[in-house]
């Protein structure tokens, strides 16, 4: 049900005109004049009717404004379904009661050093392996990740560790040759309303990593998920990773209040990206103890063994000892939560 | 050149070490100690170390924060290129001493209407018709836009009036059907940093208007339209948006300061949307004649015969007789700060 | 009348309760139930129950959501009053179709060079001349202003040129000695809701300019003045001076829409700082220019002969010149929208 | 040590006279001329030159740019303390190893409600007892708080509890009664740039809780810090509160990464105030956990009996059972990072 306020100067004629509208949509009316003004209560599903015709109806004469109350997500909502969304990845349940750590380092440079981080992070706890073989950078001078080749990289860290890939998808047209390889689709955060290729992974039966929009409302995060699970796919697995604000010592600033607020709003499983949204690796342990005590389901952590060299991200890359350090100290907060890693 | 300023505790070693490495890139340096601390003075074109590498000079042990001085983009610098990029379509000159109105409906949604607009518009002093036949929407269950149908009706509308058309590209699988049809190719907001859309609108030879991203700064502005020019197409039109603020009662900020900004950093020519920037019809006018007073070249503004049955954006439509009082509005302003329209 | 959206899983007692609850308070409902929500209507002047007692309704058991409608400001509001506030200082007229500039250097520094500047913006056209003798200083170790003597020196600027006085307050218990020396109180930004203050400056007669917070919302501001007209001061005059966003080549973001929402929300004058917003004298003539175009009543202006030694925002100060070929270009363009300077 | 960048068409004459300018103020230059740019590093202490004082040297002829490297904050500091301040309140070690919790209501509402909400929590394992006597309310329509006579009731809840007292300040012409009452002085987010009031507390023996502005930096929280500490006080506990962002379903964004943030550029304790940054009682536990793992060294939560009774901001407040729950919790986590409770 929907809410439209009338202005006060609104006439009966309006009221009438606003009233046929609704009634040709399916939809009837609960009319309530006030002191001060009249109400017009939307009863029937409003579900149906899209933020944007909503516009229209705000375009009517007579209408001061049009308040939603229905959520204009429906698949990704706790009203659809009720107990959490467990997400099965080679045996590997995202969404469950075990904490999943997704390591590796931001971009895919080379064999040796991505097989390398690969085993140390295994050995240290973490559960999936992650790297870009295709990257989205701010300048078109940058490297741009290592493609096809770097995807068979990331397939033979797989096959030595066992570990189950994550990796960007930024084109529709390299879905194919992404799905020979990947386990988890990443969305990055540039991509987040990227309607197109939000479609796209919705066609496909493969597990989805959808990232937070630099400054996206936990609202607008949930339409883009609604839009992969509108096409069928349902393993959406949602990825706090820093919203934009004014502070400028962090890159972003982590929300983890969005942690609790999709548990309440979605049953998909939500994890965090501490290394992104800080910037720095020096801060990263404390914001994953944070974002485990928060109710995390999972974690993506970069981790490099040469920072120093790293073609991107280096700043905020864990080196393997330290990550192990994390680790031990994550068990112990999941414990106290009554979590497992 | 730039600046890396080290710990106060860094040590020879350190610096001898990030000395080296900056001499591996053909660059030299100029240190200095001061009381508090040590800067490294990069010497040498560093605009060709990228953002992501600057990074990783970051994560070198000794190094405290590294400083950019010069611009990350090039191309799009009036260091580059003094004058004013004129572009030149269908004999119309965005750029010039003429301000162009570029006007219609958020989307097509018929042939009639859409006719009847662009006549309308025509008549008032338009000299281009703007139309979505793809339409990014925040939900899926919301009217996608009519595709290569819509498409031939602009080309019709084109043919009526003689206005050239500007459309939005969402997809790069649709860049060869839009090339049949639109003289201007529109990136949208949330499109801004889809890096691989950007890279192929780049390889085409027809004028981008490229749209301002939801909360990104003028910086990343002018490197999405880098990401253009890098690959030789040099006709970009930057346009003002509008930017997220928190202020509720209009849409986005108008941000009009980045009008004069732009006209210092680049030589492309700058229009302004006030229709999506505000929301509302009725700040439509001021906010138009602020934009020229600002300095802008041109309007982007949304006309509709029917707000009230718009599919989209109806609310921040004009009708044509409140676009016509428009015009002559404007056109006292443009005279007023030596402009013409 | 105010709306209150209850729980899917709200039950009959709940419903009594708050009904119970809003009718102690002598407002009535009218509860309409919806097919997936039942909403209770609220009937009756809302406008008294606070902001903050509505939180406590909001927190009564099956309530989801409290949704307001009726406006949280009455005596700024143009509901309260039609006409605009015109408000009437030393014959000058702020609110009128005639555009006032304020002008003069951001702290007083000294006798003669306030002297001289004052004459030269009087010269140029001019009408009020401003500098600040208490000065809000982000350092605890920076020159904090002349205090009484910057005071007395702008006084004597007065009697020179004749140009009534604007200056600002920071602390209630300057406001004796403020009063014997301004002809118009100005609360700056940082103050803007500093509720004993602005409950000072309500008890006063005389004009209050009222800057905008950095990061506050067109509703927050006329609620800050609203706190000082509650004291029975109504001369308030709104001075828009940019807000926070995440560009960092202009200070602030100058919000020109603000100027045509206020002239629909409010009857008190708006008057524009382009210098604070921007902080950079270079782009202050095309935002003054701008501003008057988006139908601002005033502008505030900082003019230095000797930017470069200024004690404060030097950079964001126009020379006497500057500002006369400025205060040219804007007869123009007030001309070209009907208004005059 | 600060860096000023000239502009490409700068003139030998324009060096000379920013030296000038510079050695006058007893510093020294480093002039490194590079291939694109020359750069002055300035030598000496510049953290003597306060922030308004660079912006004339931007405004002087032929520089482009002028960085800052030193710290404007110097007491606040790490760099001035190395080892944490903690500060002893009647025995009460803040910024020890002990994490303490600060409860209560929001406003002060009758002697009963207090007493029993500040027994309640003493039980839980709460340490202070807070509550407001002056409010700060966006309405000048508001309860405004109960004056002495709350402060009367918090220092009968103080000798009924042990706990020390927690309470606000608004306006420096009541700091000598507030002296006779509160164990710790509150500055509410309004008023963190309230640069009067931070002198005024600056000057007494008495330990400041300075809760972080509403969209305040780090860097501009901790020179509010430094306001107070250059009068004599170092007596400083920040808060985090939460700042603002685009997100609206919580009231403010918690922004947890400013705890170890801050732990390392200053020697000050942080605590935090789950409460108000999200403004919604069921997610104040998740925060208050993820606040611990964050290395927070105290938190500040709201408490009360009848929320649905609160004067204010009862949406947000704790039932004691609710608060009794929460301290189990907190003690694991406590216990998982080293701390006890």
């Amino acid at each position: 049900m929907d809410i439209i306020v009338l202005k006060k100067s609104s006439t009966q004629d309006e009221i009438d005109n606003i009233q046929k509208r609704l009634e040709t949509k399916g939809l009837s009316v609960n009319i309530s004049k006030g002191t001060e003004r009249t109400i017009i209560g939307v009863i029937g599903d409003t579900s149906k009717i899209p933020e944007e015709e909503v516009d229209s109806v705000r375009a009517m004469s007579g209408v001061d404004e049009v308040m939603r109350i229905v959520k204009p997500y429906k698949l990704a909502s706790r009203d659809f379904k009720k107990e959490n969304t467990v997400i099965d990845v080679e045996g590997l349940k995202i969404g469950g009661n075990k904490i999943h750590i997704i390591a590796g380092p931001c971009a895919i440079e080379g064999r040796d050093i991505l097989l390398t981080i690969a085993q140390k992070v295994k050995e240290s706890g973490a559960s999936f392996v992650r790297g870009g073989a295709f990257k989205p950078r701010t300048s078109p001078y940058t490297f741009q990740g290592m493609g096809e080749e770097g995807l068979q990289i990331l397939l033979e860290a797989k096959k030595l560790t066992g570990m189950p890939i994550v990796t960007e998808l930024m084109d529709p047209r390299d879905l194919t040759l992404m799905l020979k390889y990947t386990d988890i689709i990443q969305i990055g955060t540039r991509n987040m309303q990227n309607f197109r290729l939000l479609l796209e992974v919705g066609m496909v039966d493969k597990p989805v990593l959808l990232k937070r929009g630099l400054s996206a409302t936990i609202k607008e995060w949930l339409m883009a998920a609604e839009y992969i699970m509108s096409r069928g796919n349902h393993k959406v697995i949602l990825c706090e990773r820093g919203v934009r604000t004014f502070e400028t010592i962090t890159r972003n600033t982590l929300d983890l209040s969005a942690v609790p607020v999709l548990k309440q709003l979605t049953h998909l499983p939500i994890i965090v990206d501490p290394s992104h949204a800080v910037g720095r690796w020096d801060l990263v342990k404390p914001m994953s103890l944070a974002a485990v005590a928060a109710g995390a389901d999972g974690l993506l952590i970069e981790v490099h063994t040469k920072p120093e060299e790293a073609c991107s991200d280096g700043e905020q890359s864990l080196k393997p000892d330290v990550f192990d350090d994390l680790v031990k100290s994550l068990r112990l907060v999941a414990t106290a939560v009554g979590r497992e890693i």
